[in-house]
């Protein structure tokens, strides 16, 4: 199996695939005569069709533990989707480009506790990752016809490891 | 000043004003081969606008006490607005519908922790209000053009309490 090693989540590191949503920045702008701070848009909602809407989902997820075996990742040609931790807690956040429909060599990535990512369309990405205990995520996705997943499954799985 | 009392918060008290998100319901469906479920489409964005787009964005809200004096209300006529703690903490919702421009009376439901709250279009509601310390907050609302913001000062403030 080849190896993946796992590197620290960053707002650099994710770029390429999406936005990561945490308070690890300064804020933009006041709200509430000075009651809230605010971190604006850090993430856009992008839903492709004419009756696509964005929705709130709440995930309840089982725990991973490490080193993982990677043997499929899936993406989502028709809307971004996010998952924001709602518990403070690490997880394991896998993703890829598109090459011609097949994920290039993944990059695995710990998100801190706090960090949200929000996956752009057509990024591979694999399954929700929480690791060791359940953990209770915010997720933002998309609602709408049309065929929203798809998944492709490594001839040789990948090992990710610490 | 009038006196408003804080009412539980539950599914049935909050349905006329918006969505309410939270766990305490059984999952719609297992995703990612049972690993993960999913408590689906909790609430819906909408956002009016050729060129609107749902935004995640983050608040760190500074706490109020009780009893509060609640002042003012706001609504935004053009979209949908969610706040889900990031804490397990409690937070006081206050909501009316609108009567002609103006709140009607408002009510007071105290969310419990893991509670969130997706405002409707034009509910009225009180600022962001996390009580006794500050919180963090992901926030779902909308970004575009035109006037999204509408406030209401009372002539005669309320006093809103346990």
């Amino acid at each position: 199996m080849k190896n993946i090693l796992i590197q620290p989540m960053s707002q650099k590191a994710f770029a390429p695939f999406g936005d990561l949503i945490d308070f690890n920045r300064d804020p933009d702008f006041a709200i509430n005569n000075g009651m809230c701070d605010r971190y604006h848009a850090l993430a856009q909602s992008d839903t492709l069709g004419d009756d696509a809407k964005t929705i709130i989902s709440l995930g309840l997820g089982r725990p991973y533990h490490l080193p993982l075996t990677l043997k499929m990742m899936e993406r989502h040609p028709l809307g971004s989707q996010a998952f924001i931790p709602l518990e403070e807690k690490p997880f394991l956040v896998v993703v890829a480009q598109d090459n011609n429909g097949k994920p290039t060599e993944p990059v695995a990535l710990m998100a801190e506790a706090g960090q949200g990512v929000n996956y752009h369309r057509n990024i591979w990405h694999a399954v929700l990752t929480p690791l060791e205990t359940q953990a209770k995520f915010l997720i933002v996705d998309r609602l709408g016809g049309g065929n929203n997943l798809e998944e492709h499954f490594f001839e040789e799985p990948y090992l990710v490891t610490e």
